[in-house]
């Protein structure tokens, strides 16, 4: 992102979303410690805040991808030259913007390699090894890794050279099962983002023009981000039999013909990072759902006096018993910090909850609770806080995919006419639902003329009968959801 | 390890450990499923069964690190050239087996860029950025992640160009702190090893020339493989203020002085899965202990005539019996293959428990349980099963570090003479203690003499006043521990 001098400073404040928004997102990622710019262009280091995000990310998907019986393995980070360039469309897509490994230790090498973009072709080499017979079907394998994608313009988890993703690569016996396993993925990811993530996505298929290098069919979850930008938030790819034919992964059938098997790829990375700062985040800072917040709630003691003999015993307690309900607590019990201090940082932070505690609450066996969210606060008895605060976190996980779900309604409209849908997406932000006749010709010029993207059809969104498309006139095909994206 | 045509077929026969201990070795690997060569010269796959015993050992570490204070991040895969070179121990440890990235994209790159062998340099620069003052200290952060180091020669989990580990990286405000930490890391390396891994391991300091380039002391955890051969499982180094010093990490001490912070890191390895598997493997396979079996139980239901609607819903239940107790268990309910073939095809995997049931056991509210240890099979009442098998799993991992530590304690010597010391090196293999001048030069020639090197001097070790070095008899410094080693 910037070369190892010109890492800037800490911005001293955060900048209005309404002023910037793209300045207030990098100001929010820095300043809450979630990721900050390294010495190499175009990749982030992931700090202790953002990371843990990420690893309750990956609890939640893996535990998804066990449940839908899958499991983990892991592939080289190298790919030969030469099984990059086996399939066409891959490797147009690709070759671009990979990394090029040129020299091992003391030698140039005689074949390159390349840092691996995504991994179909190494795992397809290897699946053709391991699969003979239908029996040895399916493979349902998922990977966590980095994989490294040469970018002109970075920011941070949204687009950078090395991000952290999981990538699942399957093969079947059957069209059927591949297709099948693609829409089953998808809704894991629809699942994840709404449940963990509070953040209200669109499901569909991609049009050939914006689906993976490779693939037969994509489809896609997407988001709206506060700014009314769209976010593709994970793709699942049918594959058909392009992969199997070109590695030729085949199995014996059960009637003993050979057959190449279907695959699915699909893959959710720490770009959902950015994604949940901008759904959710406001002028405070970062606004985090209880779900994936790394500290659930904040303990401040009311630092006056002798507050470690007398208020801080109780945080303790109230920490201790919080932990053992399965909260995640800090206590955060600083000597060189003021109270109000530290309301500003864990607001700015994004801690869904804080717990005051001061002498006087001591006095009334009570505590004062703090929504970030609402910024409400609230006194709540010293007996029976467990439950009171499991139920906050509960509410405020579901207050917040209400309000992001409400803002998408708002930013969602329709059209039939091309000069509404100029003057929608020249105004007011968000997505536009438009007939559209099916045509890339279309879909090109609707992106000149607008900067607008298809950024999926969604699932059951029916053609009305006799509507014309948005641009060209001609019989529409189906109904689009477009926006301008990140 | 090998071009893409050239992976060779799997083993139809595990090779005898007398018979040839490296063949035997990558048999087990491969038939037990866990690696695979790859496409890319010195790279494996790691295969679901090898990967789920990884992300076990992951478990049991990463809630090391925590209880012990430490955090997650991740810093970039790619280290500027110039960067590794600012270290000058550092860099001359490295640079002769590192990959190189030399093109992004389509362009050639101004400055290479290194795949990291390892992130002192990487998170060095950023420590130097993240500190100013005392209060920022201790740094205490851990990164999961894959590393490169340029191989001549390759073994599947033990020497890999690409591998995964852990790697530690903290930064403090005095030596002492430097040195317990480092010290207390070690530990939990060694608690880790034996607790979870039944790897009984002797730890200690290493010498000059064994130590990590740029540490100012190296300490490590050494195990003993079934062959007689020493295995480094783990490694812990106090830097001291070198990187600081190079990379200008800095801060405001409490006396309002400038400071450089003292440095340590730490790593563990994939390569603990080959020291899982030369440590307890026989003839028969893989041994696993239970705390880090993918499997601990498999369910073998004697699949004879109805047995589907009879023998299959009691294993059923017994599954989910243990199941709800945090039993990890397999039912092989495979039509596909005879319960004779699959006792063989768990027992070569490793499984620590088989749990036989047929129609006649049904009938005697029993089961059969078999012990891959010890190969010993017993019955067991339905009633109360879970209990059963809790404490078989706890007695089989006793069992297995007892017989590693037996097998150490066997394979042990002392001597303070060069001609027995010989002798031993050339007959038995196994740990030979000896008094040692402490000097790099008879390090050097008893390992050109013997193949034998230090291994590290263990905590504890007192040199007995008056003796002589086994090589030189010089007056002896240390009781070195030397062995064979992978």
């Amino acid at each position: 992102m910037a070369s190892e001098s010109d890492i800037p400073d800490l911005p001293a404040e955060i900048t209005p979303q309404s002023q910037d928004f793209g300045r207030w997102y990098i100001d929010v990622v820095r300043r809450a410690e979630l990721a900050d710019y390294s010495p190499v262009k175009g990749c982030m280091v992931i700090r202790p805040y953002g990371y843990a995000i990420w690893e309750l990310m990956q609890q939640a998907l893996d535990r998804r991808f066990k449940a839908t019986g899958h499991v983990n393995a892991y592939f080289p980070l190298f790919i030969p030259e030469s099984l990059l360039l086996k399939e066409t469309e891959h490797v147009e897509g690709f070759a671009p913007q990979v990394a090029w490994v040129t020299r091992g230790g003391t030698e140039e090498l005689e074949e390159r390699l390349v840092v691996r973009p995504t991994s179909e072709t190494i795992i397809g080499t290897m699946y053709a090894k391991w699969v003979q017979s239908w029996r040895d079907l399916p493979i349902l394998i998922n990977q966590w890794a980095n994989v490294v994608r040469w970018e002109k313009v970075t920011r941070l988890f949204l687009r950078t050279t090395e991000f952290l993703w999981q990538e699942g690569h399957t093969a079947h016996e059957t069209a059927e099962e591949a297709q099948e396993e693609t829409l089953r993925m998808l809704a894991v990811y629809k699942d994840f983002a709404e449940t963990e993530l509070a953040m209200p996505v669109v499901d569909g298929r991609k049009t050939e023009s914006e689906k993976f290098a490779g693939a037969e069919r994509t489809y896609s979850i997407e988001a709206l981000m506060r700014d009314g930008r769209a976010l593709q938030a994970g793709t699942s790819h049918n594959l058909g039999q392009n992969f199997a034919k070109v590695f030729d992964i085949t199995f014996q059938a059960r009637d003993k013909s050979l057959q190449y098997v279907y695959g699915t790829s699909w893959g959710v990375s720490t770009r959902m990072i950015g994604g949940v700062i901008m759904t959710h985040g406001d002028d405070g800072g970062l606004i985090l759902p209880p779900r994936i917040a790394p500290h659930q709630v904040v303990i401040v003691p009311i630092s006056r006096g002798n507050w470690k003999e007398t208020v801080l015993p109780k945080a303790v307690e109230i920490r201790d018993r919080l932990v053992a309900r399965g909260v995640r607590v800090l206590l955060d019990d600083r000597d060189s910090q003021t109270p109000g201090w530290k309301f500003n940082e864990w607001e700015m932070r994004g801690v869904p909850l804080r717990l005051e505690i001061g002498p006087k609450d001591i006095e009334k066996a009570q505590v004062v609770l703090a929504r970030r969210d609402l910024r409400e606060k609230s006194f709540a008895p010293m007996e029976g806080l467990e439950a009171r605060v499991e139920t906050l976190l509960a509410e405020i996980q579901q207050a917040l995919f209400d309000r992001a779900k409400a803002f998408r309604e708002e930013h969602t409209s329709s059209t039939t006419s091309w000069d509404e849908f100029r003057q929608i997406m020249d105004g007011r932000p968000g997505f536009v639902i438009a007939p559209w006749c099916g045509t890339a010709e279309c879909e090109a010029r609707i992106k000149t003329d607008t900067q607008a993207t298809i950024r999926n059809i969604p699932f059951g969104s029916e053609t009305p009968a006799g509507q014309a498309c948005v641009k060209c006139g001609q019989p529409a095909t189906a109904s689009a959801w477009f926006a301008k994206s990140y």
